[in-house]
């Protein structure tokens, strides 16, 4: 349907008249549809766009392709090695009458499913980016037409992408994919995240600073790495995350049922039970999304919010009527699962205090930023505690598995909601970037805005269900290591917690430097370019759009390394040499840590996001007396937004990842760390 | 010996020729010795700034007091209760068949010892203020004879503080004194914090970003606020602070040892080896001093910093020795206690690197900054964690408890160096209002500036401490609550632990959005002083200094109630309505959260700082490349200093007291807990 919209001028006028009759109530006047040379240029920009996106990804895909082939091969050895590499089959460890596959056998097997997964979430992410690149222009277009049809060629694409990605989730089964899909995601998160993050915070801060140029400006040459930057940051970068959680609670649901007694017993329909919730939340969505662009119609700029809103509303309404009946027909009468779910929203009253701060300028607005960000972690953390006990109560750690998987049901749209944003975001700069009329920029605008508060819902969703899965990876991983109780205060559970709660700052401290140095790298060739490009601020002259881009890919693809390798190689390293106690300790740090710096991280930057966004608008008489655009507080204001991304795109959403992957690589190498870990402590 | 500068114009003279004979060779020349106007001034300026201080600490003890007060009949309350307020002995809990004092005793005990530490904390931080605004003044005087002089005035009345309160901390022995000592340095700490923050960053914003006045300039109304707020928070507040350490780390190895087997032997040495410890520390620091002030003469600048170096390592050896020979006499042989140091230091280089960062304005540094806190956070952390492993293999939570009591022994050393900084700058805000020559700013410059660097090493030090002590209290709590395992995979400690690790959050948001609340105040009014008092920027009129100090104590005292509750409220809510088993969670949580916090926000700030300083100093080739005072970079160096105040002056040091007061406090509460504990888990 999106495709339906066409990006060549011939075929154009004609799909246009067909589809847009007399019937259609819009309220927005039609604007500009019969200029083709527009269509031209558009098709041009988006061209560029997704060459520079796809040629970052498979730059992206060879380094991490290495790594993984490397990671694989230490899974096959190290797990190969619990039996001495030994064919025979062998006592189980559960019930030692049976005999179990020996565990040569699970080491092939992890190291297949590993690099599936690792397949399945590049592709998650790759095809992502590929829908996202093929739909920001045609929302474009359809933008010139109004406000509805805009709605719906976005939310549509992002849908495919929703869809896609859970429909891939499905497939998972064993821990090793969900090891290879969230190592995966890890890449992609940070690469995508410095990637995307550098390219903004450069453009914004020469174009809007100092050259005083709006954004999306096509004299800005950081414009196009700014635009590729959401496609392959907030679209392939957070498909993969996505994906990684989705594959990672099935898996820790399948995974704690097979070895409590559901699995010893053989109890098919609790082992299937994960699966069956994730294949209703499929169902669910398909319906949700048909409200949103086939049962009503978009006529207004105002009608966009309550539409998403109530997207969210209806899906979550739908699956618990979904769970509740796989519950009922599925689930033996002997236990029920409990659903939870863990939300957070920035309201617009704070974001007016941190607005108001830019008053005195843009300490105060840090300042007040980063409080904000610290105390919106409260209720989430309650929030977070009161499931995880309820869930707790009535089925274990099988319990807060299957309630992660429930905060995940509605992925599907979800993800559309989410995916919706980037493409809105990159058909605003399309329109800007092919000097398409104003009107056509505020609808895009509107679009975005509506997707950002919904945005910032799904990502407290995704960082509640990574506590919650991280919870259930971590008690499955001390069944596997068969460690009876992870006591605080033993020394050895106690190093591992506090060394455990700084690993969230090392890696946020990592990435968030990568973000800093590649944006000041940006910054400089944005500079010279203006210094030394005549006619380049009048218009006359075109940028060298590449070199930017090719700063940003080179930078995110050498900065990812680093932080990647310490989320991957601290449980090898802790396990191996100071065994499972410490790192049942470095888990649970990381995790109660980590947690709370995603949060603050998301919300400092949402903040600071919203008060700049406030002040811009100007939609009240209080936003009034802090703008316009340019004035002292609006500077301020932007000086806490750029602060903010790094924190709300790059590091937050990593730090999900970074809990999750670390319990999961923990559960995978469980075996061995039981068999031989511990080295430190045998020496001495 | 400090008394004998004179602050009156007629003996001065006398004085001097005195005591500044021609065989004493000072690099610096003399610099307006005999203008007796400059003295009536200065006695002046010292008047107004004790006078503020004298009266921002009654109105903030009169508070407290109530609190204090109501705190203690809870205590009474809680305890009684224990055994229904009965008289009569019962069978001791860990021997039953000896007897025991009832409850009631416990109680009555715990609350006289709570008040007494209280007023002993009071006192503490009373009187080292006294001793700060006495001093001030006088070290300006002195420092126009010399820098050597001025440092010996400033070092010996830091050094009275040291003493004092070392000595203070001597009489202390069981929990009652430590949670009232700590929980009066919370108050302490979190007002005077506030105070000096709102005064600092109101001073500044106003001062030297918008009016272009340098720092302490009198025409600043804010500015007696300003040097008020050093002696309140940086004295009054840290005084009491490391009075409650020092009384709480000596506090844990006395009620360790207690419920351990040397308690229950009666082995009195290792009963009275912690309070040794504290008594040859000392001993230690009285000789270490001497080095400072009678052994060697300081005679020019640059021998300051190697002077504070020595001072360190001075004691450090000196308390090696001294603790070995307690050791070699007073512990028998069956175990040993090792002494481990966690240190933390910003370097030069990482803060070069920060102000690079300003080329590109305050967003890039703002995010190099909070990225090199975080960083900072990864060596302490190894540091502490290799610090609990050995002395915890030396001797379990005793060994621990001593450790920590071995990293603050030489107290009165360090407190020397960290009280010896604030009257510095205060003496130089003192020689800029009485319109001295810059060399007298400059060498009291150069004193504060020297201070600085080894207060954040005195501050890695509180910070590590605080981290050992916290686990050492957390032990005790554990045994007095009859815990057999806190196991981290049990719902009821899990939820605790990851409420726990965002109460520091919580704290933390609490204590920056009051100084920026207050600062916002502040700036309004210096605004309003600037706007409407003519003559004012020309220096014929006089600022009303008053109203500022009003709103600075008034914004104090009424922000550090939430955070203050918060930390006194949450064990009694904890213990009370989820039990003892959660309230471990609480305390772990907490304690592995909040040192990272801690670390990262104290380094932050200090690399902020430093930065700024770096521009202004301009001492190497690059430094001038980023200066001059009023340069862009310049500007967003200041920017990020103002950010880093509240993080590294209110909400870093609080966080100690956090961690270290809900441990203490519920060690307090143990018996009630464990008798009537968890009623929400006994209805359900």
């Amino acid at each position: 349907m999106v495709s339906r919209v066409k990006l060549s001028t011939e075929r154009n006028a004609s799909a246009n008249t067909k589809k847009n009759g007399f019937d259609d109530y819009l309220i927005e006047e039609e604007d500009g549809i019969n200029d083709h040379g527009v269509v031209t240029k558009c098709a041009e920009i988006q061209n560029a766009i997704s060459e520079g996106a796809t040629s970052f990804l498979f730059t992206e895909y060879q380094y991490v392709g290495i790594f993984m082939i490397a990671f694989a091969i230490l899974i096959f050895l190290f797990l190969g090695s619990v039996e001495g590499f030994s064919t025979k089959s062998q006592p189980c460890t559960y019930d030692k009458e049976k005999t179990c596959k020996p565990a040569l056998a699970t080491a092939i097997f992890s190291t297949v499913s590993f690099l599936l997964g690792a397949v399945t979430s590049v592709i998650s992410g790759f095809l992502g980016m590929k829908i996202a690149t093929y739909a920001n222009a045609r929302t474009t277009l359809e933008a010139r037409k109004g406000v509805g049809k805009a709605f719906i060629v976005a939310f549509r694409s992002g849908a495919v992408m929703g869809f896609l990605l859970a429909a891939n989730g499905l497939f998972e089964a064993i821990t090793g994919y969900g090891l290879g899909g969230s190592s995966m995601a890890l890449f992609g998160r940070v690469g995508g995240g410095i990637y995307t993050k550098a390219a903004d915070v450069g453009a914004d801060l020469v174009g809007k600073v100092e050259r005083n140029i709006p954004e999306d400006d096509p004299r800005n040459p950081a414009v196009i790495a700014d635009n590729v930057g959401d496609n392959v940051g907030d679209i392939a970068g957070m498909g993969s995350d996505l994906f990684g959680s989705y594959a990672e609670s099935s898996c820790a649901a399948l995974v704690v049922a097979s070895i409590s007694s559901f699995g010893v017993n053989h109890e098919f329909t609790a082992m299937l039970y994960p699966l069956l919730i994730s294949s209703v939340g499929i169902l669910v969505c398909l319906i949700t999304t048909l409200f949103a662009t086939d049962f009503f119609e978009i006529k207004a700029v105002k009608e966009i919010e309550p539409a998403l809103k109530k997207q969210l509303i209806i899906s979550t309404v739908l699956m618990t009527v979904g769970i509740a009946i796989v519950t009922w027909i599925g689930v033996p009468s002997s236990f029920t699962i409990y659903n939870f779910g863990a939300q957070k929203a920035v309201k617009n009253c704070p974001a007016q205090d941190v607005a108001d701060s830019c008053r005195t300028g843009a300490a105060t607005n840090v300042i007040f930023g980063l409080a904000l960000g610290y105390k919106s972690v409260i209720i989430p953390i309650f929030a977070i505690a009161i499931s995880i006990f309820v869930s707790f109560s009535f089925a274990a750690m099988y319990g807060i598995a299957v309630a992660a998987l429930g905060m995940l049901s509605t992925i599907a749209t979800g993800l559309a909601i989410d995916a919706y944003g980037p493409i809105s975001d990159n058909a605003g700069g399309i329109a800007e970037m092919a000097g398409m009329s104003h009107h056509i920029r505020e609808r895009t605008d509107a679009l975005d805005a509506a997707g950002n508060t919904k945005a910032a819902i799904g990502k407290g969703f995704a960082i509640g269900s990574a506590a919650l899965v991280s919870l259930a990876l971590f008690g499955a991983f001390v069944s596997r290591a068969a460690i009876s109780t992870v006591d605080v205060l033993t020394p050895k559970v106690f190093i591992g917690l506090i060394v455990g709660a700084m690993l969230p700052y090392w890696f946020s401290a990592m990435t968030m430097k990568s973000v800093g140095s590649a944006a000041l790298k940006m910054v400089e060739e944005v500079r010279r370019q203006f210094n030394t490009i005549p006619g380049l601020m009048e218009g006359n002259a075109k940028p060298d759009y590449a070199t930017c881009v090719k700063i940003s890919t080179d930078a995110s693809i050498k900065e990812m390394i680093p932080p990647g390798a310490l989320v991957m190689l601290t449980p090898l390293i802790v396990g191996t040499f100071f065994g499972v106690e410490t790192l049942a300790g470095v888990l649970a740090g990381a995790l109660v840590s980590g947690v709370q710096i995603a949060i603050s991280a998301s919300n400092t930057g949402g903040a600071w996001d919203n008060a700049k966004k406030y002040i811009e608008a100007g939609a009240s008489e209080h936003a009034r007396t802090l703008g316009p655009k340019g004035s002292d507080p609006h500077k301020a204001a932007v000086i806490g937004d750029t602060v903010g991304d790094p924190l709300k795109d790059t590091s937050g959403p990593s730090l999900n990842i970074l809990i999750k992957l670390m319990a999961v690589e923990s559960l995978v190498f469980a075996p061995f760390f039981a068999t031989h870990g511990g080295l430190l402590f045998k020496i001495f």
